[in-house]
């Protein structure tokens, strides 16, 4: 096992225009009422090559990192739109996508996936394609949206028990989920602005309310984007869990639910580190995400983030070691010790 | 005009319960499809006194806050209940009793007002109600709800014309509007823990992404609870308006936007004032409000965020005595400089 810098939060942002132009034609089937069907999506893997060659590849050794764990564009995901039927289909064309990623390239990528997920469907009709995930395609994790409804928040809340088949299922596939919404048909919420960092905030507040993972102890939750609003509002959460009769949230919350860091400057993440424990913390950038200038302020990319981490004077050796390696090892024990 | 420490935002959280006996009949009244009627609120001004003294006023005097800029009672605003005609007598019955707080106490509160909002309901309709509280109750502020529907978010966007009309009266009165929402018919979001923050953020990145402030150059707004998630991700809206080319944010937003110190921990307040300018931040507390306890790591109550402004190394004296008092007069001007 040799040391490795692990980026826990990658998206194929940059895919071939294929597969819009196939998601296209389902909106457009589903529009006009005519049935869908599987189809192909002709993207060969030269054309892969070519689109992280000068993206993804090439920021990764740029900026030191070895190891993404990839996964669809959040924002294709887009669970709101076609049907039940379109996203059981365009979640297995990404799926093998994202496989095919990986076994071209498989000490830059490891394997997260999508779930078919549609509003008003219940998740249990997405184990199917989380297994074969795992058991067919070898994938290491699976992000969950909490929002099927792309900012109508029209399904239960994930501590419900609508949610709990999938989670007996990660449970027993031994799988952490990612927490992730996609885009929003909502216009009150901007999506990679307020519709994301809304929903971080709003799974968390869910886990402190319900005590779900006293139910589901073996659950693993990444929140993305460094938790949303609530290390910020650290002292909030603690106040409220203890107001409520609802204990400590190291006991509470901190068991089950890390953060990643995505947070794109200094400031933010020195305070994520000053508040949140070190072993729940797993480094991130989410390139080529959401922000993709440079910062004026310091000349640096905003999303590169471990300049952040290695900027960040107070942490130990040790205490970096964990969250560039370490803490994802431990949340995502599918990941090849071999690697 | 003596220096004052300025609490700019407190909710008339411990009113009489004849508030809401009044607010339950509005309830069956509606639901049983009975007219309604302005009807009274019988409280006494010795029922006011009893409901502050041991309260705001005690805790005023114990953490040395002079003045506080008074409003109803957040959650109590419920906007998306009763009908239009409801909430018109029920806005009205709150700002007669906030008028009547600040008559028993005017060295102790000032008034801020809420609008008779309601889910689908053109916000030009509250104007009469804001003229009122202002040139006949001597208001200086007023809560606008940017979610109306409590949660569901179904109204348009603040960058929306739907919104113009009350701007422009907002403009003419130079009034602030505090943008607060309220109780949340939602399950997934609790309504202090996920839905006040989330419509901070919502409401910044709604101003950050439609250039609102170009088209309304002297709108002054206070977004709450130390702006949501915004300043923890402060390079991330930074980064977001460099790349769709909506320039500064010091420009774009920091003219006419307000956040205060409702943050409850040192860290959280030690961002704040790291990444936002000081002429931006206003000192508040929101107590009595949305977390009571005592924070057992300081052995101080969460809520007492004038510890937090006196702990933070870092501010000069002058810039302190801006929190404290200078921002807030001259973002309220209709407060009086005689106080």
């Amino acid at each position: 096992m040799r040391a490795l810098i692990i980026d826990c939060h990658g998206h194929y942002t940059t895919v071939p225009a294929e597969m819009e132009a196939y998601r296209k034609q389902q909106i457009e089937e589903v529009s006009n009422a005519r049935p869908l069907h599987m189809g192909t999506v002709p993207i060969t893997d030269d054309q892969i090559r070519e689109s992280l060659e000068g993206a993804q590849l090439k920021l990764q050794r740029e900026r030191g990192a070895d190891m993404t764990f990839f996964s669809p564009r959040a924002s294709a995901m887009a669970h709101h739109l076609t049907s039940a039927e379109g996203n059981v289909y365009w979640a297995a064309h990404w799926n093998d996508l994202i496989y095919r990623v990986c076994q071209l390239y498989p000490d830059n990528f490891a394997p997260v996936g999508m779930l078919p997920q549609f509003p008003g469907v219940e998740p249990k009709e997405s184990i199917k394609e989380l297994e074969r995930c795992v058991n067919e395609l070898g994938f290491i994790g699976i992000n969950l949206n909490p929002d099927p409804s792309g900012g109508m928040w029209t399904d239960p809340p994930l501590f419900d028990k609508w949610w709990f088949p999938i989670y007996e299922a990660l449970q027993d596939l031994d799988l952490p989920a990612m927490i992730h919404v996609s885009q929003t048909c909502n216009p009150n919420f901007h999506f990679t602005g307020a519709h994301y960092i809304n929903a971080d905030t709003t799974s968390i507040m869910q886990f402190i309310q319900s005590g779900l993972f006293e139910q589901f102890p073996r659950l693993k939750f990444l929140i993305p984007h460094g938790g949303g609003a609530v290390p910020y509002h650290w002292g909030r959460y603690r106040g409220l869990a203890q107001d409520n009769g609802w204990g400590l949230l190291q006991d509470r919350l901190l068991k089950n639910m890390y953060l990643d860091t995505c947070v794109y400057h200094q400031p933010g993440i020195d305070l994520l580190f000053k508040v949140i424990p070190h072993e729940n913390i797993l480094f991130a950038s989410e390139m080529v995400g959401a922000v993709r200038g440079i910062d004026p302020e310091t000349g640096h990319y905003f999303d590169d983030t471990k300049r952040y981490i290695d900027g960040s004077k107070k942490l130990s050796a040790a205490e970096r070691a964990k969250i560039f390696e370490g803490n994802a090892r431990r949340v995502f024990p599918r990941f090849p010790a071999s690697l």
